[in-house]
């Protein structure tokens, strides 16, 4: 019963079958293998932009810290949430890959509205050299809380970005999650609602580690590839980034994926509503769950064996509730799920 | 007939399987698999280095600038040659970790001696706040022109770093190579030798994409963490870094296939020694040579389909001599090696 | 009338002076002026702190963000309140100098409580290498809306930081008005009360343009030294910046001119206190006053030749009440007082 | 005796009147005073560069590492000679400033020829993201040796940049004295010979502590100014480095006082051209002179008061010879460098 994160999970079999496949022969480096271009075409395909730039590292991380990067310079700041996976989980990649930007808080927890936004470029620079610049908009979606934007929340967002001209870009960590949720297409999500760069996830979706960096406006190319490089993350055998990417779009395996995972959370979520003592903190719209739950059932459930983030301490009152985040990876049982949905049900 | 470099050619298949066989059930994530405890078990063990910190990334310029800025302050310069990687090949890394660190030149090519090295750190800096501090000294093994630097020679060098209070790197992106060569221990040819820390190429002789970064003193090694993190270098996914190590080190693959790879360079470059034109620039020791040959030559080789860097022109007088470097790789057939000596040595 | 801030005032006489009087002669450069040594021991013995490492650099933006940046590495987080300095006014200085490092605020507007501060400490980090590791706290003495921390206030938020391990910093732009205001000594303020290092300035109290940096544990000292010359703060003709200070310093100038500026903020504050429609927004404690009165009042004073920060449009509704600062400069006329007070009272 | 350095000499009378002057009354803070209007005039007038940018800094190392750090970016590489003041004396200022750039060091010494720079040029990239990229020339004009450019070898230089789209900045913390000894103008020396932005050095020609940066293509002004403040360089009270450059600006203060002090350094130079034991290391064009004298006279200059630069130990035998440097400042006296002169002839 493991619950704790979605990259706890292997790859996908079309993934590593992909990879395996990839390893024979010679192959050029440095991203001039002959799989890139197969990706690159499949990208701009899916997001119906044939002009797109498309680029390939191996973290989260780096591809939003490269791709922010080549968006602000190091006088602006970023708008986004308190909860923002570039604030609070990746140890300043940011400010550093800025050169010292700054990271403006918008809205409570993990998502904003177009008016908290709009409050805060307005509330925030004084237009002169003294406080920050204004940099670009930046969204998670799904967001560090599980929820998702809706495409006019999107569109409202960048609208306020835009009349400021500012860029927005899209931490999509759980792209695929969230288009499957929405029902909507690539380019729906991203530069039809104005999102002018993407973190196209693919390791938690079921790649061993690579991501996707697309600009919509391939103005930046260059100078993405430049600061990729110099930040450590252009691979040489660049072959196996490709192959996990090929592997994962080929056959729209990253969407069958995405829905087959959304599904069996979607029965977690229906399962843990009936759960008496189960309390969603936040209305789940993917694959991740935020809730409450006795301290009593926690002990239960770890007892049985589930795992998963705990936001309190083990010891204490019995009744006491205590948060947690629950995340359906794509490789997680439905054994697992309704056993689990039993016990936090008080059922055994 | 691709002997252009060894990052063309694909994973051994000890890696290739371990991968593989990684790929099943939930693993902990950033570092926490129990891969990694292997890896880091195996490692001290070949470097007989009990207290050593282990860590893994994703490509040499990431092993380096991350090793080097833990070891070397902003206002500090780094002692390497002209010719070195971190100085050529990294668009920067080594300036942008360090926070603005510079990087002294010493020696002429790829190799420094003592003398040149002393004479470097003397005359550099004048001990106060407006020049350079002395920073680590920075060593590639094998060198980037295909030489290695002997036992006796990295311990007369990290001597003189030693009695300047200075630390010492090895870039070892072709590590084994060199080990293999010089029939040595891990240890001998660092920490015995003088060497803090080290960059334990992986990709080059075999894996998809992995290096370890080996301090000696693990003080530094919280610091490395966070490093590591803020340049967006730490997998969540971290099994498949800790699975090409450690198939690459289990059962001497990565010992096995160097001194095969070395054996075919061998090969090769023995051929060669009798072509009537071709020109040895430097002294091979392992698996890269640099020579020159008459245009015409070239086009004959290129003509059957050789692949290599060429340093100069297709075009031009049929004897103008031309430089080239040639890179065995694990994976290059010994076909391959004898019709290229063939074709250069004019048979064909 | 000019109330828009104390850096709009001219030096102090005795300030100039001693610019004048040290215009003659050769004088060693870069710090090793004979007017240097006589400014050390002038601060250590005001700050009772005779092993202080003291340094001088021009501007308040300079003295925090080196200082800060000799306490807090790239990964940390700097505590201080949304309205800091640091944080509003420096233009990323403080991201740039500590190469990367972030700024947490706490508390509302522009001062913290120690609860607060608690809080934010702990609710901050993880403890892991993902979010941000905790940095020194920031406090601002008089604050940027006017206020001042008590000696009791300062001592409790020091004794929060050094619980979890932390160093605090004291921007102390306006540092002679607060202890002027407190009746304290500088060791008191300071010290005495927790502070690890102060920018200690001169500037906005009647020098031309220098502030001091003092560590009371002077093991960073050497690295500060590196900072602010890499950072390109270290005069060579330094004698002028020891001048001013020495001025500014000699026979208590600097504590004469607080306590005549803040008496004139006293006078200026009382009879505002008396005026029908003005409204104090936040307690006055310095030479600082945060206010509202309605537009057609701010007319009269600009028509009158008033000058100072209007929080808001000159056109608009007569009625309307509009935000203002007013900074009490050590130059100013009390007739000017007089007779603002006399316009914002509606008595003219 | 004081030939140490022309920062070791006070400010020029015109500078310190100005000032004192500047010293009353009100003035807008941040750039903004009435007298940086004038020194923008004035400077414009003087370059005959009507749309130039003008800036003022406190520091040489400011200057330079703001003003290239606005021509280079992070990748780039700046070339510049082994003996630039900002690669030798700046404490990795420009790499800071760059955010992690690099110097390229071309020809010998300080000067550099249009052959070395094209080969410099050339030789070091690739056109890839692996090396560093082509950034701006650099050079110091009067050279960290005491020579000069003339106009025809500036040309000549920046030809060679603009040729591969590379900007040129000039070093002229001497400006002065080169352009008085060529007796050329301000414009011939920079825009007219191909110069894009100049370090316009005013502290040791005479101020206290100011410099001017001129662009003149404006077109970057406004990250300067971003530059400048988040480098903590934009002064409050900027009256005093307006004042400053005015005193020094009006009635042609600069350039008489760089004549006068060019003409008691051809009294030395002409002097010590006759004293048998005096040998030149360069030929003197401004107010340095780099020379070697055996060791038995640095005694007698040294017991006689002389203060200056000496390139070796006090101890050692008698008749080895010692490298020196002699800088004459505006406030030399003529007594001095006769008295000097004498000495150093062993007529004493």
């Amino acid at each position: 019963m493991m619950f704790k994160s979605d990259n706890c999970a292997p790859a996908l079999p079309e993934v590593m079958d992909a990879v395996v496949e990839a390893n024979q022969g010679f192959q050029s480096s440095y991203g001039d293998d002959e799989m890139m271009e197969e990706v690159s075409a499949l990208v701009r395909a899916e997001f119906e932009a044939p002009e797109a730039a498309v680029y390939l590292v191996s973290t989260g991380t780096a591809a939003n810290a490269l791709a922010l990067s080549t968006l602000a310079r190091p006088w602006d700041t970023i708008f986004c949430t308190p909860l923002a996976h570039i604030h609070i989980d990746e140890c300043h990649a940011p400010e550093f890959y800025t050169g010292g930007g700054k990271l403006t808080l918008v809205g409570e927890k993990d998502k904003m509205t177009p008016e908290a936004l709009e409050a805060a470029i307005i509330g925030w620079t004084k237009g002169d050299v003294h406080t920050s610049q204004r940099g670009p908009l930046a969204l998670t979606q799904v967001t560090e809380r599980g929820r998702i934007y809706s495409l006019e929340e999107l569109r409202a967002l960048t609208r306020v970005a835009k009349a400021h001209g500012l860029t927005a870009h899209m931490d999509g960590a759980r792209f695929a999650n969230a288009m499957v949720s929405l029902g909507c297409s690539a380019a729906e999500m991203t530069w039809k609602a104005g999102i002018d760069a993407v973190s196209f996830g693919g390791t938690k979706n079921g790649c061993m580690g690579v991501e996707g960096v697309i600009f919509f406006n391939p103005e930046h190319a260059w100078e993405f590839e430049l600061r990729r490089k110099r930040g450590a993350h252009l691979f040489s055998k660049h072959r196996y980034l490709s192959a996990q990417m090929l592997g994962y779009l080929r056959n729209d395996a990253w969407k069958k994926a995405a829905a087959a995972t959304n599904a069996k959370a979607a029965r977690m979520i229906s399962g843990l509503r009936d759960a008496p003592e189960f309390e969603f903190l936040f209305e789940p719209a993917a694959n991740m769950i935020f809730a409450t739950l006795p301290r009593r059932i926690h002990r239960d459930l770890q007892a049985a064996g589930a795992r998963y983030e705990m936001h309190g301490p083990f010891d204490g009152p019995e009744d006491e509730r205590i948060g947690m985040r629950l995340v359906v990876g794509w490789s997680v049982d439905e054994a697992d799920i309704d056993r689990f949905v039993e016990i936090a049900s008080g059922k055994i």
